[in-house]
């Protein structure tokens, strides 16, 4: 009692302030915890540093900014984050999606375009703050599902198009599919047939090594975890050799691009821009990065979570990548999230506690001040091949199929943002695909079917008079709402008792059956009030039955309730037995019913 | 049943034709109909015609406008109506919402000024005629009451603010309450004594027309609907009284601000302006206008359709709307719709069908032919003071409090409606209403109640753990979800899931009740598929129990059901008897139940 009292009033100042969960699994750090985090640091360290790198690139930003933004992130996340294993750093998408906003500021490579990616980082972790400490997080719901399928389908055919320029040693512009086709198209003559040669091996080298390395290794004795562990370590191979090649055979000087020189040392101190016109104009991306990034971030944080039946604070979430976010700003990196391969190879690898994630900073930060040199002929065309295996596992038309057999609107849904991202660009796609998704739900909601029910015969059950043989009388309507009633749906309400009113001359009661009414708002009411009020002037009494507990509730106090020509009644059976007794006489005398709607 | 398939098969192409409901009425029109319509619209004229000069100066326009567009539109609107008894014309809130939405193009008073207004009439009337054969009256269903409601409110303290300065006799600019009042205050000081006297006394006769002559007239004797007929002539009799006045005293001599000279003649024949990027800033205001006039029309028309036992068609309605906007561009008006005061006047000085607007447009016809001159000192003070009468009666400030008592997130809608029409403007308060309308109705929506349920002793039901006692099981979790699972609250349902699994380290099945569940979308069943992962990586089997019929059918088609770890109960108690039926007997051998939350 003691504790939970306590509880209690945490629950009301404290509850405004993000926990740190750090102080929880730190307490009980001992040496077998140890053991794991750092045997799996090491594992997502290697993988992390040709990401890192390939990452920067794709958003346009140079190598090593990358790595930046793979340590403070990672410290600040290991403070804040309520999940065990999730890894963050640069991720494909938000990647792509930094290089779409920043584009519209700068031109990639010149010297105002790295403190536009700054600001980004910046206002992305502000509002990923804001919405965690104002528990906000629920915005990120009305990123659909087959919304999000869409748009990372999407991404990843525009991530993989914008690599090909650098397989193919050419340069092209574009933030939408087509634009990037068709400047690849006019560039094709251009093209570096050593760089393209590379490309092409190294690509098919990692595709190999997803699909066939798997099963030679087990099929070599190795343990399928290990087995799995290796075919991640694929990107650092391929690195490791091609840069040697470039090296050895001096591919630069036949006119390959190389990664070239990368300062060596700890990442900047920097700033974002304080201009508040460019913080207007980026606001939107702004929020877009914050909300893909959290989305995607929590749902690979819950599917590991839930592994070790423990579970994430999506709100301690938001606190933490907003944390990650504003630090990337600060020490020269650019936005950051959860990212779904490297968080599966950290849980794996037997990571116990983010502090996994601190010594992976530790290693990324040692590979700043060592590592870098080495990576000087290190081919670009290598990571746009790392870059175009790992995002292409993101696209999955079936989403298409599957949601054309289960349901239309979602279909509608995923087709406009798909369309809308390759043909536009990533943000319009993800505004489209939510403005799509809201639409159709309200439309869905604002027409909610509504069933004229009759009894069927010999039970006290109503089921509709249109799919049933049942019992009907012309002094009686009974309709049946599936759908809470609000603003959008309550005049086809109103229209369909004018229906039912016209079509029956004889009537003389009109009952709502409210079984699965789970609210009525201030329009539904005055609807009602407006229903009532009409059948009222033409002679006819409304009555509900089986009307909800909380809906009730709120009904009692109100005018609607207390002139109410007709009664509630509480199941719809007795509202039939006192209104129109003669049609339960009628279905006992009678024999075996006709079917209502003939054949 | 010839009948019946010849229905269904216009159901076909047919239905996308709007209809002419005149040769429906036309048919059967007699002797005893044309007295009643003839009637009827001798009062609607006498009450239309200082009610259409009223309004068009209220619209920024020349007086003579308001008489143009009381011809066409109720010629047209006769034709294709749905209503027998709507009386279209030019209306307070619309008239204010064409000041509003002109004055940003053009100055009141200017040569521009009325061509922006009619090719406000003729987009206006183009998008309803659309909306109407595109079936999209559906689109003016997300006009929430509450929303209408306050917008209205804020529009008649706006109309009263804005006739004030014609009250007072000085100038005064502003489309919004807090510049209005500002303006009068600052010309407070040139207040035409004479002007301000015949305005104020004008305006307290007319107040006392409505709450006191009728109850004088029927201490006369007169019968109740003939005395609410002669109270209706109360602004003609200020307007004959006033104009007399004004010409033997030479009030305009005084510098009193009178009609003045009004052309004589047809409504001339006119064109809306063809220039596309006038359209486009005037498609929004357009459209709001549109959405405004038919909800208003609409409610009005079914209110008075009722009380006959007929009905109106919500998407003829539109239809008809729209030809009489488009009459009203190309005859010299501007936008109008059904007027609520004059529908009802026409409503019970008999009038039988839509003839009754055809003569009352031939009557307004006579009066621009015939009666203009006689207007020519009429004070503008007396039509300030008509409108002011008029539009008082639609400020309803007891919404605030019906909405606050009945429901938060409606009084939240009003509230916001209310202050941004004031404090902003007609456009901004009705987009802001719709905008927080929608945003609280998701936001509900995305907090769906779900309930932890267990057995009521000795029934088989079962109640909310937290209100009732009832029997539970460590071994199993009962969650009952009160909303339909779509993509906003998939998650809410996950996290629910995530904390039952983290409270009870014991739980090996959870069933999720369906009986409030009438949709599934398909981010809400890859959210159940991810539930189902997690629990079976975490050994906890997932069941359903009483799935609605429609769901089921869908839900049969997917992965989802044939993966499913658990099984579908056709009744809760089935699936608690199955899994735990030690939770059964528990509960019958145990006494009186403890509460489950002790006070």
């Amino acid at each position: 009692m003691a504790a939970s009292a306590s509880v209690a009033s945490s629950a009301g100042w404290q509850r405004w302030l993000p926990s740190l969960p750090i102080l929880d699994w730190g307490r009980r750090y001992n040496r077998e915890t140890f053991t794991g985090d750092a045997v799996a640091a090491l594992i997502v360290t290697i993988m992390l540093i040709p990401q890192s790198l390939a990452y920067a690139l794709l958003a346009g930003l140079p190598p090593e900014v990358g790595l930046y933004a793979s340590v403070a992130p990672l410290l600040l996340y290991a403070l804040f984050g309520s999940s065990r294993v999730l890894a963050v750093g640069p991720v494909a998408v938000v990647s792509l999606m930094t290089a779409a906003a920043v584009g519209e500021h700068a031109a990639p490579g010149s010297a105002a375009y790295w403190p536009v990616a700054l600001t980004l980082a910046f206002l992305s972790g502000a509002m990923l703050l804001a919405m965690g400490l104002l528990r906000l997080g629920f915005i990120a719901n009305f990123l659909s599902h087959p919304v999000i399928s869409g748009f990372i389908s999407a991404s990843g055919l525009l991530i993989a198009a914008s690599q090909l320029k650098t397989l193919m040693g050419v340069k092209a512009e574009g933030h939408n599919f087509v634009d990037l086709l068709w400047s690849l198209a006019n560039q094709a003559p251009q093209t570096q047939g050593l760089t393209l040669a590379v490309g092409v091996l190294t690509t098919a080298f990692l595709f190999w090594v997803r699909k066939g390395l798997k099963p030679l290794l087990t099929g070599w004795g190795l343990g399928p975890r290990l087995a799995d562990i290796v075919t991640k370590a694929g990107p650092v191979a391929a690195i490791a050799v091609t840069t040697a090649l470039s090296w050895r055979l001096g591919w630069h000087e036949q006119g390959m691009k190389i990664v070239g020189a990368i300062p060596q040392g700890l990442p900047p101190l920097t700033l974002p821009s304080w201009d508040l016109a460019l913080w207007r104009e980026l606001a939107m991306p702004a929020l877009l990065i914050s909300v893909v990034g959290f989305v995607e971030s929590v749902s690979v944080g819950q599917t590991l979570a839930a592994k070790r039946r423990q579970r994430i604070e999506p709100d301690q979430e938001l606190v933490a990548l907003g944390a990650s976010n504003l630090g990337a700003s600060f020490t020269g990196g650019f936005p950051v999230t959860g990212g779904f391969a490297r968080s599966v190879v950290n849980f794996d690898a037997g990571a116990q506690t983010p502090a996994a994630g601190v010594y992976t900073a530790f290693g990324i930060l040692l590979a700043t001040l060592l590592l870098t040199p080495a990576l000087f002929y290190l081919p670009q065309a290598t990571l746009a091949a790392t870059i175009i295996v790992a995002v292409l596992s993101l696209v999955d038309f079936g989403i298409l199929k599957r949601t054309w057999v289960y349901s239309k609107p979602d279909f509608a849904a995923v087709a406009a943002t798909l369309l809308a991202t390759l043909a536009v660009g990533v943000e319009s796609g993800l505004l489209v695909g939510v403005g799509v998704s809201l639409a159709l739900y309200l439309w869905r909601t604002s027409r909610p079917h509504i069933a004229s029910v009759g009894l069927v015969p010999g039970t006290e059950h109503f089921r509709n008079v249109l799919r049933h043989a049942v019992r009907t009388s012309p002094a009686l309507v009974s309709l049946r709402v599936d759908e809470s009633l609000y603003f959008a749906n309550a005049r086809s309400l109103e229209d369909r008792v004018n229906d039912a009113v016209a079509a029956q001359p004889e009537l003389r009661h009109l009952v709502l059956q409210c079984s699965a009414i789970n609210d009525i708002d201030a329009s539904a009411l005055e609807s009602l009030e407006a229903i009532e009020h009409r059948l009222g002037d033409a002679g006819i009494a409304l009555h509900l039955s089986e009307v909800k507990g909380p809906v009730m509730d709120r009904l009692k106090e109100t005018d609607f309730l207390r002139r109410l020509s007709g009664q509630v009644f509480l199941t719809h059976y007795q509202a039939v037995a006192a209104l129109t007794p003669e049609m339960l006489g009628a279905a006992e005398l009678a024999g075996p019913p006709t079917p209502s709607r003939p054949a």
